[in-house]
């Protein structure tokens, strides 16, 4: 037993491989059920297909020999002739069809004037398959074709081979999936993604009951899993904390072979064989859980013959560059899509418990562990996790996230479009219009104006620019119910050279160069949620931030400005069709109503553009 | 309406893209249910993830501002602190994590040495998603990871895009599958595999019963199913023959748009609409369906968002001349196998009845309209049909087919390789060994020496080349049971140039150069099968074939010489892993129980192997 002494990914997949024999278990299904499992036995026909000689023209049925020798000058009157028509069985004795354009018949009688060679227009008894011939070899994935030619030979039920695979949760603290979990608790969702992900690949799947973290439940939980299935898979408690039991109980039922892998996320993942059967450790946290799937179960199950979908590797360019510590193999998720003729990858959220980074990614980079990372600009072969028509639909808005974008997204769904925000905010925005690496940046600006603001045009000066108003959102200073008049309360500020920032210091150099009757804090926050948070929360008392966030807080709310919300867009990718599906989603009418419906959105001035050429910040043309 | 007035793929396929709007329809599905499918209306958590500050180490929760200028020199005594362990919740007002090993502690009062920032170590409230926030946009197709993040986020159910596929088998000559089709019967599996195709894309299908070939009957059904439907194929009738009522029916009910595709198989294919719904009307063999379905029918359903696996293309070098009519997209299935490092492609029957042709293929090659075919070593493009693993595993076998060779085929399934044979005959078989387009050469080899025939010697002298036997097999003289003396019988020969004629003709002439009182046939058969059914069918009175052809066409057997089946492979493809296992197979115990168990066959030179070197034809050595 190696206690969380790492191996690598490569011989943890070897371990995996070569330790585990396919399992014996098969089972009948109904034809229309077996499409992508794989035979168990070989099939066979029980009948020929076709099963005698069948026409394949209409005309009528010959003896060859009796047609040799018609000519024009020489017409044969034939002693044998039936009349058949396509698909017909051709009568025992007969081999040979002729087309009924060239019969020269009273009804009675038929004479020819060109002699029919054998089997001619006729499809030989068997020509599909033999009586007893075999159709599918054991080990062949079934196709949904395939299910045509077995329908045809009249098979209707297919011995394939099975899995059944036991997912047991443990985790004191954790509960089922539909109730909201109070703090402190966590829904247990690792067993449902397992399923999922298993059961695309032909895997039935046991989900046992929720396992405390004690010892002895874990053990007979194990126990009746291995005397059930013929894999078994337990989520959590594979890490080498106090209350992590999977590996001690595993290493008393039988070996652990593996015990930490040496990739991130995912590293506590346990490789167990109990009864010669797989009994594997999933670690807790979903995205590392998500890799311990990817990496090494679905490697075991492609051995099996539990294929899933195909693998499509594609060459993009990074967006940032990204830095992984030597000695692991590390899998970034990322999101790709294409500018111009170039893949764009930007990376999702590295964090483990960040399942909507997997939502919003398409791909995965892989940091080899030899390697400590990429530069930004690089390109790299990445692995798509959705297929290529989603990621020739993905647009990439780098910059300032707000809930408006969501709305967005949602409708442009409907005009085929895929828009996927990373929120890096707009620093990140600006610096991603610059190097050309996102379809648009979405931008909050603080102040009305049609323009961009003072700071972004600055940094993109020399670029020709399309800027979209998406809203214009309220803000002002925000409180806590009840919470006292100004004298001694807490400001939260944002973040120094935020845009944001500029306009709090200028609104307060307006009250004197001193909030009245306040005290900033040292903290900083980095977005208008970070504000109203703190301000719940009682980190502060009272910040600036946007009507969005304070409702979502709670907050009591007293406008001091307003802000707008833009896409920021390079003028060249303007005609591109997927952008300019984009723009018109903005300018679209249910875009102005989803607003409307969410509230905190001034949406007068929604989807008008201001174009700023190359070398000028004004406002130059307004449409709306 | 145009009647058989052909239009061509690419408008056939642009008029179900751009007539048939994506049917309104949808379902809640419970989530485990919901993969694959696309989101009809966007998801929303109704909670935030995680729900509160989260302590994501152990340690004490602090107020970040108490911690403000500790050092060694000045330790700082917290009022606050609570220990936390990681996953709890952080109380309200605390806003930092402290690691318990950086804390100096009595147990009730805590000491620190360095200050910490805010936020530090807690995964703050939201980090994963907001509540109220979008998880998925409408239009978002499922994955198994996705399933994970809705799990954690409380949503047990989702409201997915929903299609309802009416299959209607039309003909007087169908039955069900299951029943062994009578002489002119069909088996009705047309709307089996369209029902596997589309259920494979998240298709809901309902079959309906055979309909006979009567216009009022075929109206009915038709009403009823756009009725409950939103997509209605129609299995069959599509031609322009006298019971083909299809489109005069559609034309009836809606409007007719194309009647006949200028593609090969498929022609004669309808897009009918009616009440705004596609009416399409499937070709009735199978492979011409196969064609509509793939070329058609899925571009409609990807329209839709019920997308099927991802296509995987690959350039591949041609095995065969392949010619094809101007004017016709012709698609022609074939199998693809590494030789080497080129993908080589074996053409499979283009007999649109011949389903075994796609249960075999591993690709389509596309010939374009404008293109009258491509040479035999060209490179061109495929489509495959089964996913690269199995790309990978394909050996190609190229010549006379048997039986024996499905049982070696079955049995290497469990070495990780997929022999995949195509029946071309012995010459067939050593033209391929001769341009190295073939793993193996399967030949019928008349005569019961060790090394290879003499014709097949000469044609392939200069190559060095290994022979494996496969096993012996008696032939003899067939005849019907109860079918009298020779004296007149009619006697059928095997093709000129063929090796079992050279065989027969010496046989005959050993018999004093003409069959004792029997006539020879102007027919010549072209395989063992061939001459046994030839006769099994009154056709002819007696032939040479093989034990195996006579016994499965019921035939007496009079034993006159032994036949040896053998795999020719050259000699550099012998050590190369996949063509060794092939050999390894051929070797094995099994595969001789599996012949013996077939019986017909002479296994005691099963396995052995004679190397011919390049200028000689004589046995060199012989191992089993």
């Amino acid at each position: 037993m190696r206690y969380l002494s790492q191996v690598s990914l490569a011989e943890a997949v070897g371990c995996v491989r070569s330790t585990f024999p396919v399992p014996e278990r098969n089972e009948r299904l109904p034809l229309l059920r077996s499409v992508g499992r794989v035979t168990a036995v070989p099939v066979y026909a029980p009948y020929a297909v076709p099963p005698v000689h069948t026409a394949s023209m209409d005309g009528i049925a010959v003896k060859s020999a009796e047609t040799v020798g018609a000519s024009d000058q020489r017409p044969v009157l034939l002693l044998h002739a039936v009349r058949v028509n396509t698909g017909n069985a051709v009568p025992g004795g007969y081999d040979a069809v002729i087309l009924i354009e060239d019969v020269w018949t009273d009804g009675k009688e038929y004479r020819i004037r060109k002699p029919a060679g054998p089997m001619q227009h006729i499809r030989p008894a068997g020509e599909d398959i033999r009586a007893g011939g075999m159709a599918l070899p054991a080990g062949h994935r079934i196709r949904p074709f395939d299910i045509g030619a077995l329908a045809t030979y009249g098979i209707t039920e297919v011995r394939v081979r099975s899995v059944r695979a036991a997912l047991i949760p443990t985790g004191s603290e954790l509960i089922s999936p539909g109730t909201p979990p109070k703090p402190g608790q966590v829904v247990e969702s690792n067993t449902v993604m397992t399923a999922a992900f298993l059961e695309e690949r032909g895997v039935d799947c046991v989900r046992y009951p929720i396992t405390p973290d004690e010892p002895d439940l874990i053990r007979a939980a194990i126990e009746k899993a291995v005397g059930e299935c013929d894999l078994v898979i337990v989520s959590a408690g594979s890490s080498a904390g106090t209350r992590d039991y999977t590996a001690a109980v595993i290493d008393e039922l039988g070996e652990v072979l593996v015990h930490g892998i040496a990739i991130k996320p995912g590293k506590p993942a346990i490789i167990g064989s109990i009864a010669e059967k797989p009994v594997l450790g999933l670690p807790g946290y979903p995205l590392s859980a998500q890799t311990i799937l990817r990496s090494v179960i679905a490697p075991l199950l492609d051995e099996w013959g539990f294929r899933g979908r195909e693998e499509v590797r594609l060459p993009v360019v990074l967006a940032r560059t990204l830095t992984s510590d030597i000695g692991f193999d590390e899998f970034v998720l990322h999101t790709v899509g294409r500018i111009g003729d170039r893949y764009v990858a930007t990376p999702q959220s590295r964090g483990a418990g960040v399942q909507m980074a997997s939502v919003r990614a398409n791909a995965v980079v892989l940091v080899p562990a030899q390697t400590e990372g990429f530069d930004a600009g690089e390109t790299v072969e990445v692995s798509l996790t959705a297929d290529m028509a989603s990621v020739e639909a993905t647009l990439l808005l780098t910059g300032s996230h707000d809930p408006a974008l969501d709305e967005c997204a949602n409708l442009a769904m409907a005009r085929g479009i895929r828009a996927v925000s990373s929120n890096v905010g707009n620093r990140g925005g600006i610096l991603a219009i610059r190097r050309d690496i996102c379809h648009a940046a979405p931008l909050h600006l603080p102040g009305g104006g049609g323009d961009v603001g003072g700071t972004v045009a600055a940094a993109l000066r020399g670029l020709p620019l399309a800027v979209v108003t998406v809203a214009g959102m309220p803000i002002g200073l925000v409180s806590r119910e009840g919470a006292g008049d100004r004298n001694g309360l807490r400001f939260i500020n944002r973040q120094r050279g935020s845009e944001m920032r500029a306009f709090i210091d200028t609104y307060l150099a307006g009250k004197d160069g001193e909030p009245a009757g306040m005290n900033v804090v040292e903290q900083e926050a980095q977005s208008h949620l970070a504000i109203a948070a703190a301000v719940r929360d009682g980190a502060a008392d009272t910040g600036i931030t946007s009507l969005a966030a304070a409702s979502s807080c709670g907050l009591a709310f007293e406008q001091v400005g307003t802000e707008r919300y833009v896409l920021v867009i390079r003028e060249e990718h303007l005609d591109e069709p997927r952008v300019a599906a984009l723009v018109q989603t903005v300018m679209s009418e249910e875009f102005t109503a989803a607003l409307n419906r969410i509230g905190c959105y001034d949406t007068a001035a929604t989807g008008t553009i201001v174009h700023v050429p190359a070398e000028k910040n004004d406002r130059m043309e307004k449409r709306s």
